[in-house]
């Protein structure tokens, strides 16, 4: 491992280099202006892959845009590790925002400032300089890897769930390793092993057959606006616990080693609440910040609409109400199940002066792999030997479906090994990444290929 | 009598067709492009009150369109009515849905079929041609009146409420005479005896700084929207009384008579409830639906919004959420103090995780003149002999400020002698206007001069 470990370290500046050709490219999935850019990109990935001594490098046209694979399975007898990441990046919008050009990286400040410096460019390429970094030095991998890299990350990922459903015995593998999550701090080493799921429902109340005089009707019949407030106020209870009959049934409780992971976190209740701008801090009583972040479900209005929503005063008694509610899942929660209660329960809750329409929008699963899984342990240790730190583990409240569908297609536990902060803009202008995560990216991928090539297959 | 009802029989023709000559006049008040209009038409009114013999016919000009005074007070020892209206009509928006011109007015199944048949050139004339029925056979009014017909009724009669404080004298009078509301039903005399007020206000519910992924931070933070939801709810209890302190402190309750009143109607809920579309009707417990309309206060929602309100499924925990909820008043609570408990309660709802801001919008106070009033006596009688039938009373839901005003200012009870039809389409398509109604209205304000003349002044 020195020698890889020096190759890398002596490389650095060779590997910004190279970045910043990657991010130069304007691969902005959503616009088809872009189309011609997202070609390019998909090129420079294949091409930087086949520099790092991966075989079969090919880029898959897709309905939308290329995927490119690449593979490298000369390590008999050792497990098999699938990078996943995305070269597709978000708008720039507004330009105005921007300090310097999205498409033209600058380095200040320790940081490299561009689009897609963290999401997902510089995060992916960490794992192709630590191939490279081995193959150069030692002329083979650890373990057998393949790479996955996508164009559509930012709009869905469409075009890859329908390729991991025709190719799982091509994406066969014994591990997902992932980098498109935070770190828990800067400099603190992290592997994410648990995401939330989701379903989200959408709910239209209709009183009277058309918009009435608030005064010429109000008093006589149900208010939507009014009945829906009820509805809203109904699927909680005052401490925060969602009233849907058998909505907890299937949620897993936090396991011992879990509850004392966080509770060495240490995490600032204060210090998240005046980011935020809020006094306190809510949610379920009976579970922590960071517990109800990490895994207990949650009952969230996302929209409401009703009436009439100008400046000033129009003595409306509307017609229709609409909400959008959604539920954030946990393990084992099944979002099919859970709409199908959250709809059988909300008909019992409207009273019989007004109609309720329920419509399932979209779900998505919950994912956890065990804090023991011995992938887990292999990461952990080596972003802890990169980073020279203790590695702490996170699970994120929102949804990455992507994930969830590697894991249950290919039946593989997916090691979330994210390198950005919260703070680097990912989705915003000035988004920025920084130099010192993006070394120690390439040290922790190197460690994992070393770490991961001693388990058993 | 007899001549006057007799000249008011036989001009029946003529009337409508003077009517006719009144609804060619484009006087929407709203528009800049039919200014030239309104004074037209504000010329044709006071032309009318000087052929039917008013003396002292002036147009006034206001910031606005101008008032139309006329007066005749040669009835020493006589009250004195003053009989308002509104020369000015909503706009003729959707006109696609019109089935003929709206300024062209077409007879057609016993009705007179134009924009202002009904709001208020229809109503308001037939005073005009009853003072012109006296003067014409007996040269004499049986009492003093004046008239004050303004052009900006439907714009919100501003400039009416400004010349009103500043000429209480001008106006002094012993009633108010207004036909500008409904009967109770096709051929029903009806008087309406009380409005409703109105506290109009806005909440703004601000939890974190700003919109927040609803995966990653939900179940840390409260949500507005929910809690909105919850301040909502919490604003009434299960059985639809207000739980704001002090809130019917000021209601007076009905009456015998009134209940009375209300029981002769034999108003049917199920008929009501399938024009509304609706399978039940709701309201506060223990009253009838009339009772709820006219004489108790309400709370209503008029509109919501918050969060993501187009189509999908945006996963938001919004910063913001806003509501505009307003109160009916009914005699002798008061807006402003209302307003005031309003938003020392709803402080006091909100829970520390939330910021509120509360603003009064709007105000207007409700009236109610007694059902022994002598004038009301007086109207229901004269409307009583015009339709051949025993008056009914009514109240309204709605409020019309203007009204409160005169009732204040000028210290007078109104009597607001409704001929209208709730289904003549007044701010719609096609609005219209029964020609029975009209004569009928004719005849009781004849009735009404003569009823009126026999009470002390």
């Amino acid at each position: 491992m020195k020698e890889v470990i020096n190759h890398i370290k002596s490389n650095k500046e060779n590997y910004i280099n190279e970045l910043k050709d990657y991010l130069r490219i304007p691969s902005v999935s959503t616009s088809s202006s872009h189309k011609k850019d997202m070609l390019t990109c998909a090129k420079f990935v294949s091409n930087k892959l086949k520099d790092a001594g991966m075989t079969k490098v090919k880029i898959i046209p897709t309905k939308g845009h290329p995927l490119v694979y690449a593979e490298w399975l000369k390590a008999p007898g050792k497990p098999t590790v699938l990078v996943y990441g995305h070269y597709d990046v978000q708008p720039v919008d507004p330009i105005k925002l921007w300090k310097s050009d999205p498409f033209e990286p600058v380095v200040k400040g320790g940081k490299i400032w561009a689009r897609g410096a963290n999401d997902n460019k510089g995060q992916n390429f960490v794992h192709i300089k630590s191939v490279e970094a081995f193959m150069k030095t030692q002329k083979k991998l650890p373990v057998n890897v393949k790479f996955l890299i996508e164009g559509e990350e930012e709009i869905g990922s469409e075009n890859l769930e329908l390729f991991l459903k025709k190719n799982q015995k091509l994406l066969k593998c014994d591990a997902v390793l992932i980098s498109d999550t935070s770190l828990y701090a800067e400099g603190i080493p992290t592997i994410n092993y648990g995401l939330r799921g989701l379903a989200y429902m959408e709910v239209e109340i209709t009183g009277p057959n058309k918009d009435l005089h608030s005064g010429s009707f109000g008093g006589s019949v149900a208010n939507p606006i009014n009945e829906l407030a009820k509805l809203i106020n109904k699927l909680q209870d005052k401490n925060g616990k969602i009233t849907i009959p058998n909505f907890y049934k299937d949620v897993i409780p936090f396991t011992k080693k879990e509850n004392a992971n966080i509770k060495s976190l240490n995490f600032s209740d204060a210090k998240y609440a005046k980011e935020l701008g809020v006094n306190e801090l809510q949610g379920e009583k009976g579970f922590n910040t960071l517990q109800r972040l990490w895994g207990r479900p949650t009952l969230d209005c996302n929209g409401i609409w009703g009436g009439f929503t100008e400046e000033g005063a129009k003595t409306v008694l509307p017609s229709k109400a609409t909400a959008k509610i959604s539920m954030r899942l946990v393990p084992n929660q099944n979002p099919d199940l859970i709409a199908k209660e959250f709809t059988k329960y909300v008909k019992t809750l409207v009273p019989k002066s007004v109609k309720v329409k329920i419509t399932a929008m979209h779900g998505g699963s919950p994912v956890v792999i065990p804090l023991d899984d011995p992938a887990i342990l292999a990461a952990s240790k080596a972003t802890s030997k990169a980073f020279g730190k203790k590695t702490v583990y996170t699970r994120e409240g929102g949804s990455i479906p992507i994930v969830v569908d590697f894991v249950k297609l290919l039946n593989a536990p997916a090691i979330l090994m994210g390198l950005g902060l919260d703070s680097d803009n990912i989705h915003s202008p000035n988004e920025h990444f920084s130099l010192k995560s993006f070394e120690l990216g390439v040290l922790s991928s190197a460690y994992f290929l070393d770490e991961f090539s001693q388990l058993n297959k």
